[in-house]
């Protein structure tokens, strides 16, 4: 098995013991027994429960990143926010669980979440400031907007109606739920 | 010590221990010390860890909730809105741990999240949506506006930016977060 492929099982079977048993009470040997990987793979890849975790938290991080930066590949500035919005919400709908971990840990005090807080601010929230900075360069944003706490604001608001979309009325269509999005993003709030 | 001052202590005092170091490190004997209560009081008044930590949620979505509702109090529907955002930031700036505790356990997979969700949902964003239905009901935003949806996306964009703005920016002017979070929300995004 690749180090690729054996990444994604460790993934996926950390992903469900946390989200079935909480972090503190999953451990290495339940995350590589249930990846059917060997335990002494895990140790000398990662060396402890803290590494491995940091590294599966990064590696989730990546594939959301990768996927936003997919969906705006190519498109103009305000069509790719539109599409970095439908990515972030399938994504969350896709993972679920592992978007729960991420919310939990990254805003969680102390431990490591000021590093996991910029990883996620630099990459998927990244994303957000470069097409929202291309939407300014061309003209089809304000000159003066601020980035940053709009690129924030921005993920922000996709993660919580995601989460709240999933618990509350998983049976609406996700288009349905984009479009209310983009409204509020284009400024369609007013009559 | 009346009801609501030891409330108030056992509040204070559990956010302190489980912003230190965690949920499950913290113990109801430890809170009832740090806060100089009795421990039969608090196993009286609560009976398990469990109940203490649901009840103290409850107390500090009821005071963010107090807090935004207080602070929409008499204003016209956007002016309103307006302020509850402003409120929202500075109760999350004033109550940074608790804001932490809050967004990780309300999105955590499996136990009582989801119970905890619905108590943000129907409190804190239930002032966010009853603003804006009155701004729907007095012409200033779209009649088919889908309250639910823009409410909780309003809750998630200041929760997500005023936490990157305490970790990241602290020296940064709340007023000047503030003003961004407005652009975004009034549509100014566009030149």
């Amino acid at each position: 098995m690749g180090r690729t492929a054996t990444r994604e099982r460790l993934f996926t079977a950390a992903i469900e013991l946390i989200a079935e048993g909480g972090l503190a009470a999953t451990t290495v040997d339940q995350i590589a027994e249930r990846a059917g990987v060997a335990k002494g793979t895990v140790y000398y890849n990662f060396g402890s429960k803290a590494a491995l975790f940091a590294a599966l938290l990064e590696y989730g991080v990546d594939r959301l990143a990768t996927a936003l930066r997919d969906a705006a590949a190519g498109l103009p500035p305000l069509g790719a926010l539109e599409a970095v919005v439908a990515a972030e919400l399938a994504f969350i709908g896709e993972h679920e669980p592992f978007a729960r971990i991420l919310i939990a840990e990254t805003w969680r005090s102390g431990g490591d979440w000021q590093h996991a807080a910029r990883l996620i601010r630099e990459r998927a929230i990244g994303v957000i400031a470069d097409v929202l900075r291309d939407a300014v360069a061309s003209g089809e944003l304000r000159s003066d907007l601020d980035v940053g706490t709009a690129a924030s604001a921005v993920f922000g608001m996709v993660l919580t109606v995601a989460l709240d979309w999933r618990a509350l009325q998983p049976s609406r269509a996700v288009s349905d739920v984009q479009a209310t999005l983009m409204d509020l993003l284009r400024g369609r709030l007013v009559p």
